[in-house]
């Protein structure tokens, strides 16, 4: 093992520039496809169109195709006749060829047909080349249809067709080969039982194959190989013998003993960064292997995501002569303090809604390891490599994950954490419109903090007051004295010690987390659970410095029953479905009342209302009991304040 | 032939109403797929987490592992000493799984590493679990992953692997199947010639292709059917008997003779909507026949897809259970006055761009037949049925049809037309950042007025004062007194009579316009090209009146040329490279100047310097001296005002 040093450590400009710059003139080379199938393309040449449309001078309207001069005169009192057994005027439908020798169509609409059918009277001359749609009025052959470098759209495939481009010259979609590292990598198929002690799912693969795929590219992911310094350069070069325009090795890129990517890159080619000072995405190598990409990304999976986004995907534009392509921004309130390392620029994930007239982002975890902080987001915040972080309630600017309209829709729900909040978010969803739960989660009281800031829609909240054993209530007319809040019950739900599956330490009660070397985890500070642990072990006389553990804890109810799954504590107090999902078991102590906290103003809005609906459905209510451990007895009730 | 009747004619939001009412239930079935190919799907239900992640306690920094009880009381006035040989620490990389007994990990860059590597000196202590990923830590087992209705990206095809799920259950793509009806169409294939007179290239069936597969469905083009109700019948019967989600037939969906898809979905199923009051679009059927949808789409290119965005896009959304997507849209200044009728909503496309700071949009041609008017719109004005149109220079908001950074980057270009234009445009196209040229032409006079409005970044002028021989300058002096106007020559060009090929009437000169039944074909007024053919005129004493089709006029030298191609008329004034194009001969009259205008204060931005460094380069001015008739001798100076 040894201290890890980045050679080419640069910032993220520097990178960009140093690694496109060397790559400016790289270009895939052209094909010719069939224009049908030329949605998405690049044009690798200007298009011109072959044929003229229309082709021919056609009848822009249904009537009577007639030589203009010939209707001169007519007019309301001198109606003019016009013979159709002749030839004089002809019927036709709008789309056909004008007749030889005729260069006007009157409308149906102003013709009295004759009862014979040989004649039309007119009461108003046509002008020629009235109602005519010319040869070349949309397209005239030779005329440029698209410039080089145009992205192609569904509409540009009529004007191909039209302009009679059977095929088109386009550019080649750039191969991206991905080449999965490390001996602790195994592969998820339907086979695998479980995952063996210390192997981790590789997954990183499929997702840079769907970025790369998604930046217009065509991805390969080879085998994982192992992480042996000849395995790798060997499969190195195979791929780039073989046709591949960029190489993306995954991980082994940052600077320890077992990280060979960077001098297997150094010995065949150019190594052009080394070491990037952002945060995720940090251990990040931009090289050049005869002539062509190769781009050693982080292992973990935010880090990899993020560097693949500002180094690789830029540059598939670039190899594709496509725009970069510029995300959308807002400016939001943070809804917490964020603070950030300086001499790193930090890309923190965030979720975001539209609380009143003012967006709100709510920063999640920041750990690279963590995949669910990407997907859980739908805005990035990027705090620049001079700051030390960002303070709540500034207004910052955020980088949209998704459209900007399911932003809008998005209900943020903080406060307490109880598992029917996914079944809520689940029957959202499945509504039109859909509105997106996004739950983070501070606890009770942070909930009731959130609402007094306008940080949030909704908070959940299960405060006992040990004075009258309400709940909510007190704790309301407490912090937000006057304001207006309304209180619908969620469910009510069992509290109780989560334990290991058949209880080893027996434990029956609170006195038993007194019991010798048992160990406890408890939840964080201002939660709903703490102050009941807290109430339980005031009732009994118990003093909190006897229990191992009490000042370790975890922010939900999950994360306790991790713990003691995980052996990292005895028991916890939790909810019951929580143990349920991990098939722990449970000893119940109490059961208490869950309630949903909304701000009056926005009690009204069609996503709450949507909430209130669906609480009161017999469906959902049904799947909660089923969770076990909850009573929807008053699910839906307003609570008074 | 009869008169056209709409029996359901609706608006668009009746139509819209009743028919995704009809089809609310309707979603697409569910299929089992691959979690690495997963990513664009719909999940079909709520997903959740097999396996935890970490799967194990695992290193979060290279380092020691240890038990962190056993460093309390480490400090720098007492150094603590660790026995690696006992295990009593462990060396251990990130992401390694934490060895039996541990529960911490002090970071490699806080350890004093003993020379005989027995032991390690630490100068703090570590609290239990620190540097550790814990079990769980970002997905826990049996979690909700992803609710109903979630829209896959990237990066949850990391999650869904990393939670354990191998394959997932999703919306099956929608299948659409499109059916081009019509005698007169005929397929494109490298084989074809020639357009046969009267037929047309069938294009539609691809655009509406590539749409419902932007749109997230299966597409499949049908054969053409002939205008015949009895085989359009047995064909769409066929393909619901397959497995078409939803069938479209186009066109024949108007209400005349020939169109007979109004008539079979009447007998076969329910018309929901027969006529939709918008423009393009208005033949549109929308029907259910055996609970599928069908769709009959008009047959000019713009209505047909007009239709499909309005009302078959956001179906398809539905059936994935996908949120519809909305367009962005920006407010701006009107180039010049829109009517439209009032009774009908109209979409009108338009070309956008920035100039300083206000978004200017200039409406494009009216023409449903145009797919040109969509190709080089980037933007589309929706006037409601209630208004008779908008004047110049009001606010309006228009729907973005590219991204907005796009948008911002295209160059505003009108006044008279130039083929070397076009040519400009592509090499614009291919600089980095690419400035897509927009031209409109509205002859050189309407040039200077859209400068003085600042309704454009740039305008082409060749603007003959007959009283000294001088080009633009005195024309800007007038009608733009003061005001900071660069002129930039872009190329000295033949002016002449554009003839058919052979000039069978022999045209040498201005005279011969008044030849016996000689017909001409003028240009508008306002246009350079008017003014110098009315120079001529006077300069040789001759009258306007005497030359037949002087008061027709078109827009561009390509449509003078193709008038004359298509015997509209004989000859026409214009420049030497549109004869060129269309393979006509050409009788030179005169040469000019043609000059680019550019407001001052526009002079500096980058889109003006990209366009007077590329017109200065060799390469530019010789693909313009190939196109003939041009002299680029002073291409890129700068003209005095």
């Amino acid at each position: 093992m040894q201290r890890k040093i980045y050679l080419h450590m640069q910032s993220r400009q520097e990178a960009q520039e140093r690694f496109w710059a060397h790559f400016s003139a790289l270009k895939t080379g052209e094909e010719t496809i069939s224009s049908r199938k030329a949605c998405g393309r690049v044009t690798a040449g200007p298009v011109s169109a072959k044929y003229s449309s229309p082709s021919f001078h056609s009848a822009a309207m249904d009537g009577l195709a007639v030589r203009a001069e010939e209707t001169f005169g007519a007019s309301d009192e001198n109606p003019l006749s016009l013979r159709l057994d002749t030839g004089q005027a002809i019927m036709i439908n709008t789309g056909y060829p004008l007749p030889e020798g005729k260069n006007a169509v009157i409308m149906i609409e102003q013709v009295l047909l004759g009862a014979d059918g040989k004649e039309a009277l007119i009461r108003a001359p046509v002008y020629p080349w009235q109602h005519v749609r010319k040869v070349g009025e949309d397209i005239v052959a030779t005329e440029l249809l698209f410039p080089t470098g145009h992205h192609l759209q569904p509409s540009d495939i009529g004007a191909l067709l039209t302009g009679g481009c059977a095929t088109l010259r386009v550019r080649r979609k750039p191969k991206v080969v991905i080449i999965p590292t490390g001996n602790e990598l195994i592969e998820l198929n339907e086979e695998l039982a479980g995952i063996p002690a210390g192997r981790i799912i590789e997954s990183n693969s499929a997702v840079l194959a769907s970025i790369a795929e998604e930046a217009g590219a065509e991805a390969v992911v080879s085998p994982i190989v192992a992480d042996d310094f000849a395995a790798i350069k060997a499969h190195l070069l195979k791929t780039l013998s073989e046709d591949a325009d960029l190489v993306i090795i995954n991980a082994g890129s940052s600077a320890g003993s077992s990280d060979y990517t960077v001098r297997i890159v150094e010995e065949l080619g150019e190594v052009l960064v080394h070491g990037v000072t952002i945060m995720p995405g940090k251990p990040t190598i931009l090289a050049a292997v005869q002539e062509k990409p190769v781009v050693g990304l982080p292992g973990y999976p935010v880090s990899a995501i993020i560097a693949m986004e500002q180094f690789v995907v830029p540059l598939l534009a670039k190899m594709q002569g496509l725009a970069l392509s510029q995300p959308v921004s807002v400016s939001a309130q943070l809804a917490r303090d964020v603070p950030s390392s300086a001499g790193m620029e930090e890309f923190r994930r965030m979720v975001l809604g539209r609380v009143g007239e003012q967006f709100v982002a709510v920063p999640l975890k920041k750990g690279a390891g963590a995949i669910t902080t990407l997907t859980r987001a739908n805005g990035m915040l990027r705090i620049p490599a001079a700051f030390e972080g960002e303070k709540q309630g500034r207004l910052v600017d955020i980088d949209l994950l998704v459209p900007q309209a399911e932003v809008e829709r998005t209900i943020l729900c903080t406060g307490s954490h109880d598992l029917t909040l996914d079944l809520l978010n689940d029957y959202l969803r499945r509504q039109e419109p859909a509105f997106p739960l996004a739950s983070t989660h501070v606890g009770s009281l942070g909930g009731i903090m959130a609402i007094k800031d306008g940080m949030c829609h909704l908070a959940g909240s299960h405060l006992l007051d040990p004075a009258d054993g309400s709940y909510n209530t007190s704790y309301i007319r407490k912090y937000l004295p006057g304001e207006d809040v309304r209180i619908i019950t969620l469910v009510h739900r069992e509290q109780g010690f989560i334990v290991p599956k058949g209880n080893p330490r027996r434990i029956s009660g609170i006195h038993d987390l007194f019991a010798d070397g048992c160990t406890f985890i408890n939840r964080q500070a201002g939660s709903g659970t703490r102050v009941l642990l807290d109430y339980e072990l005031t009732r009994n006389g118990l003093d909190a410095d006897g229990i191992i553990g009490y000042n370790q804890d975890e922010y939900t109810h999950m994360a306790v029953a991790v713990a003691v799954l995980s052996g990292k504590a005895d028991t916890g107090l939790g909810i019951k479905s929580a143990a349920n999902a991990l098939g722990l078991d449970f000893v119940p102590l109490v059961e208490e009342r869950y309630d949903l906290l909304i701000p009056g103003a926005l009690f009204e809005t069609p996503m709450t209302q949507a909430i209130v609906q669906i609480i009161k459905t017999p469906s959902f209510q049904q799947t909660v009991e089923q969770m076990g451990g909850y009573s929807t007895r008053d699910t839906g009730k307003e609570v008074a304040l």
